[in-house]
């Protein structure tokens, strides 16, 4: 893949880990948050080269080529406004956020209203018209969204959103990445299927007490 | 496995077929449907030794040490009722079916009620609390669940229920079948992570146009 611009809207643990893998690839990264100068992405951009860069939320969908979104799925929409619904016209916007409600505690449950019959990647879609918004990475811990061949054997990766050559173009940044089962499932009405396996994917990580996992299509 | 009395309740091409497999393996079994002489099951019989039996529900609750539930989702809680809560008591019911809901077309999404917050397999626990309810085998075509070893690779098997030593019971049973990679989850609530596999099931069966596979963990 030839150099990008990559903004990454959300700067917990898989926001800056996939951040430090972009880098390592020779990207230019930027990682937003709601204020300019979030101590976590400072304390990130330190150990990094010169193709970190750190800003607002704003200021990273005007950045980036290409756009993740690595937040808490309760404020995914919220970020995205935050961003600027013009800033993600016609760009790729990769939604990797998962619509969990711990706030009843463990196990927690998928947000109600983000669910069944819709999903986060199709609400932002919603929200979001011009944006090519595309679900993916969202089944897997960070550590093996960007290093699948890890495990045991490769997890199968999902692709799904409603404009075929984003899709194909995410496909090939999931190769870059050593990606090589990957599943396109069509629009971006699958992402209800995808964000519903999260709830197996946490009692998995408690019964085995570490994240690093994945599903497998066997046929 | 002992020889046993195996009923199932629910005469589609899932009942019918683990019902065939069972008598293939030496237990005796009676498939019910809503009348005693439901034509599919009297079919069905005439091609099987004298260990097939048929009858209604309730005879076929009566019938079984070991029970299966093996119906449309949204069926399930009616079907059970039928069967008679007092002909449960303190038998393992294995729930195989899932809360689909086709009316609105392709694909199907999960029957409100049964979903998220909870599931089939936990509300049919909560109508029949002496009943030792398991869910497990959900996740898989009825051609797989007796068969686990005709793919390229063996899926993985989930159980779950309140009661112990029935969760270790139906272990047993599904090693019976061939199936060596099983994860035993814990309580009957992890109904609702197994169920919610089913809108990328679904989706899948559509894209590789056949319903021959399986989700296996990798770690």
């Amino acid at each position: 893949m030839t150099s990008k611009k990559i903004g990454i809207l959300g700067s917990g643990m898989v926001g800056l880990g996939l951040g430090s893998k972009f880098i390592e690839l020779g990207h230019s990264v930027m990682i937003g948050s709601r204020t300019e100068n979030n101590e976590k992405s400072a304390e990130w951009k330190k150990g990094q080269s010169d193709l970190a860069h750190i800003g607002t939320f704003e200021q990273t969908a005007q950045f980036g080529d290409l756009l993740f979104i690595a937040t808490k799925g309760e404020v995914t929409l919220d970020v995205v406004k935050m961003a600027g619904i013009e800033n993600l016209s016609n760009k790729i916007l990769i939604d990797i956020s998962n619509p969990l409600d711990f706030s009843k505690g463990f196990p927690p449950h998928l947000i109600p209203e983000f669910q069944n019959k819709t999903s986060l990647g199709e609400e932002i879609q919603k929200i979001a018209p011009d944006c090519k918004v595309i679900k993916t990475l969202n089944t897997v811990n960070v550590s093996i969204m960007t290093d699948p061949n890890q495990l045991e054997s490769q997890p199968t990766m999902f692709i799904c959103g409603n404009d075929e050559s984003a899709t194909k173009e995410v496909e090939e940044l999931l190769k870059s990445f050593g990606w090589n089962d990957i599943i396109i499932l069509g629009d971006i009405t699958n992402s209800r299927a995808l964000e519903a396996l999260l709830p197996l994917w946490i009692r998995l990580a408690k019964h085995y007490g570490m994240p690093k996992f994945g599903f497998k299509i066997v046929k």
